[in-house]
């Protein structure tokens, strides 16, 4: 089976949608249209570029280590942003989330999540803990103070966005965390980490998350896709704290990994049972990463073009990478780092969008697969003396129309007998 | 400070002996000498040669992958063996020990561990629990079938050797066993592994030896010192599997780490508080493994000698590696993976006695370490009004004697005045 295929074996199911009437008798007979209007599968990106737009901000974007265009540049790619993707990633680093203690970003990252939900963008909170970029002040507290303090952080920004953002990576790159040294700021979290313990540690973050709000989807998120993450997790399952999925980021600055280690990484991480988030996907329209590099913060370039060659092949990789991916049905979120290359991390061509604002193939690529390859075109159908119509799709959102009046209704592979009322 | 002096500092501790007479009376101002007997340290060496010595057994020695010098030349090595060891590890490896089921080799492993037993020698046994040498019949059974009689095993062993084994390898090499692919046998241990996960095969494995003998010393070990491995022993630990020891192999065949890698390698897992077996040491005479090979098992060479410079670097090799190890509190226990290269595991010049049972450099570099540098010289003291005397020395077993009357004592950095009564 090709990957293509696969991802039709796993992705689309069949439905039989039963149509009412206003009245609730069987829209029988009728001629209707079909539409798909969303993906239940979560095509992620950042959203670090447009928290200033949707704040009115003017000028230069805020500081922001991973990314960020200016407000004027954010208008030019919205449109292009939101035709792809159902879900945003924002950025709660601590250290710039938190600059003095006492004075967190809420207001203006409340703005931003707001501004993604108008638009019928879910919000992902990234990340609740992390060593890395904690901010300097935490540093001044005593072991004890600075577990207290990260446990009132990790309840205060999950209440404060409870129904803004349904999801949060609780913690972030455990593996490393206890024995982390690549780092230019003072770091508290390492030091805790390094008392407690990782999986203590683990169970602080998700635990303090899930009392402050229950419904929401925690994420045990790492770069390191090791054995030893495998350990950590099955420490964690062992200790019987909850994660809701798992979390693998893929910053493939060195190059696409390919289908046959990609298909081992998501054989050895399903075997959990618990759903695969892609949380951080990086494919590069440019030169490569040297393969020696193992922190990719330590490889620093002045100038890092995006190249012809190097679009075409990213637009190949984009491709094959969501076509493994989707092809496991494990998988439920892919979120890519990044629309453009401009303020992107380390400054490398991971855009899907030029820094003049002009698409790469990758996005056009990308579209084509989610807009396109994996999507309901709107088709006519007739039901039948019921008000019956078997529809095979996606999973996610429709539209069903007949003359002026119409209805949303949700494809699901759990749920094969859907009904909906026109109004 | 400097290895040496680092060893001293954390290794020799002061007593104040009290000498009584046979009456209970005080020993008081008289001429005593002291000696040390033996070590509380375990300084080991696999014993896999011996078997057949201790079973007065004829010609070549019983196929053993793992080393196993004929009994005619096993004679020869067994003066150098003791005079330098007091821990002997056996083998359980589960294929060559029970070929055929319901015909262990228990009789036969029971003569060698009295042997050493009645030589003064403590014995441990390895490894109870192991993918690689499961045999071939085990994987007749049914997965269920599988875990039945694996708990079976451990009982049967831990039982029919109480007395005479005192400490096991509960389990062997787990980060690589629910995913070792390398093998030619059958492996039922390595799909029960990946089926019930890591954590509770290493819980059956306490929980059988445990339940079956409390008062045996028990050992996670693994090869795999990266940070997989810590991950795992923080996922036993919060399950609340009680480990006796943390187990650390070091086949150094591409070359000894030195010192500082050593090091780091003693700070990471000293972290969990609990005492570190070094179990499996090997350094070589001869030409280094190649740094490529990843798998140890798969270099085969036809011809593998001991060679001068080989032997001289070897014996430089074990002098810093014993003084590294017992310069650190945590370390208990060192084993050393042969003491010739007569059947050596890959044939490799691993021995401390070359084949033709002559003694390299490391075997009186070793012996230099653990009977003269680390040992207490009969030493001529005076007691004084109250029979007392000063030692200062190795943990261990020690000697008094005045005039014709002698004891032993116990010198223990926890109990500083012990009392003996002559005999």
């Amino acid at each position: 089976m090709t990957s293509a295929a696969a991802v039709d074996a796993v992705r689309r199911s069949e439905a039989t949608l039963t149509v009412r009437r206003p009245d609730g008798s069987a829209c029988a007979d009728t001629d209707v249209l079909v539409e798909q209007v969303g993906h239940r599968f979560a095509f992620g990106n950042i959203g670090f570029d447009f928290v200033g737009l949707a704040n009115a901000e003017q000028g230069d974007a805020r500081e922001n280590v991973f990314g960020g265009a200016s407000p004027e540049a954010a208008e030019l790619l919205e449109d292009l942003w939101l035709d792809v993707f159902n879900t945003a990633t924002l950025p709660f680093y601590w250290a710039g989330f938190e600059p003095v203690e006492g004075q967190p970003d809420t207001r203006r990252l409340q703005a931003a999540a707001a501004w993604f939900r108008d638009r019928g963008v879910a919000v992902k909170g990234h990340p609740l803990v992390w060593h890395t970029l904690a901010p300097d002040w935490l540093a001044e507290y005593s072991e004890a103070e600075v577990e207290e303090i990260l446990r009132w952080r990790i309840r205060r920004e999950v209440t404060s966005f409870a129904g803004l953002v349904d999801t949060w990576d609780a913690i972030n790159e455990v593996v490393i965390m206890p024995v982390f040294a690549n780092e230019e700021r003072r770091n508290a979290v390492t030091a805790l980490c390094r008392r407690i313990g990782r999986i203590p540690t683990i169970r602080l973050a998700f635990e303090e998350a899930r009392r402050a709000n229950p419904r929401t989807t925690l994420i045990l998120n790492d770069f390191n896709l090791s054995t030893a993450y495998e350990c950590l997790i099955e420490g964690v399952l062992e200790a019987g704290v909850q994660l809701d999925a798992i979390g693998l980021q893929s910053h493939m600055h060195q190059g696409y990994w390919g289908e046959e280690r990609t298909q081992e990484v998501l054989e050895r991480f399903a075997r959990y049972g618990l759903p695969l988030h892609w949380t951080e996907t990086t494919l590069l329209s440019g030169d490569l990463m040297p393969p020696e590099i193992v922190d990719l913060n330590d490889h620093q370039v002045e100038h890092w073009p995006s190249t012809p060659e190097g679009e075409e092949r990213q637009a190949d990789d984009v491709v094959r990478h969501y076509r493994t991916l989707l092809a496991h049905p494990a998988v439920e979120a892919v979120t890519y780092w990044g629309i453009t290359d401009r303020g992107a991390w380390l400054g490398a061509p991971a855009g899907l969008v030029r820094a003049d604002g002009t698409r790469k193939p990758a996005y056009d690529a990308l579209r084509g697969l989610v807009k396109e390859d994996w999507w309901l075109a709107p088709t006519r159908l007739r039901t039948d003396a019921e008000g019956r119509v078997p529809v095979r799709g996606w999973a996610g959102d429709y539209s069903v129309t007949a003359g002026d009046r119409s209805a949303t209704w949700s494809l699901r592979p759990d749920a094969p007998t859907p009904e909906t009322t026109l109004t």
